[in-house]
């Protein structure tokens, strides 16, 4: 298998401790990919409770965050998720920076299957 | 990608709040695919402490349920869950009008991916 | 469909209903397919806190494990996972004999759905 091994990461609980396996799981496939000298790409897609990974004032990770978005992982933010927080709080919240806007998680996690990707849910 | 999008839903926690960010994930993904003009199947498959979602008698959306199946999304209950239930409980449970039976929600959701559908878990 | 029906199972929840529901799932979907006449593969991969389904000193379901190993279901224990547990504990635990040790719990997944095998996450 040449090609580029593709990923896509479902997060949509908002415990610390499964935010922190997600992490782990990441980062221990990249460097088992990049042991293997294979291309790989990873994208986290964040929905729902799980959301709180990617704000600013609530992630209980954020170096980890900007630590793999710094070896290439993309972080995805559901603009469907953001749209009811901002009406529950009377604004937007404030991202990472290394958060992405998606205009549906769910239908992003469909659209990476569909391209290939594989899927884990952790 | 013109033909139909597919995608199986799988819930098998009992939890309100689950079985309420199914059903959102699923409004959202109909409401995308609709407002770009693209045929979607879906197909919540519930299994275990998720089957609660279809019983008549302990659902605590039924409506929410009835909406979405008359805009054509499938409500799959697994029949080995239903088993134990009226092992349990000396009766069979009431479903709402919206599930239909399959035989095993977990060879659902194979079979479904082995025809090219999408899986979330939510 | 006459080619085997592949199954990859993942567990890295450590309660012991999840881990029993999971190991329902696997009986019930080989039930399934034996009746049917129908080739089927399954391997449950555990990482996280999943993995104490399958430590000799933790596990809540060894005879179960015991018994669907004997029906040739695989049971894959991640390594990063195991390595983690002997520097937090100060020894490898012992696993249940039907236990075979993978590098990374998330790459055999990722590798199992790049070879055409479904996933199940219960």
């Amino acid at each position: 298998m040449d090609e580029t091994v593709q990923v896509a990461v479902h997060l949509d609980e908002g415990d610390a401790a499964r935010m922190r396996m997600a992490l782990n799981n990441i980062a221990n496939l990249c460097a088992h990919y990049a042991q293997a000298g294979q291309a790989v790409a990873v994208e986290l897609v964040a929905n729902g409770p799980g959301l709180a990974l990617l704000r600013a004032d609530l992630s209980p990770l954020p170096e980890k965050v900007a630590e793999l978005a710094a070896d290439g992982v993309r972080f995805s933010a559901c603009a469907n998720t953001l749209r009811g927080i901002t009406r529950d709080e009377g604004a937007a919240p404030a991202l990472l920076p290394a958060a992405q806007i998606v205009p549906s998680g769910v239908v992003r996690l469909i659209e990476l299957q569909r391209a290939g990707w594989a899927y884990l849910r952790p």
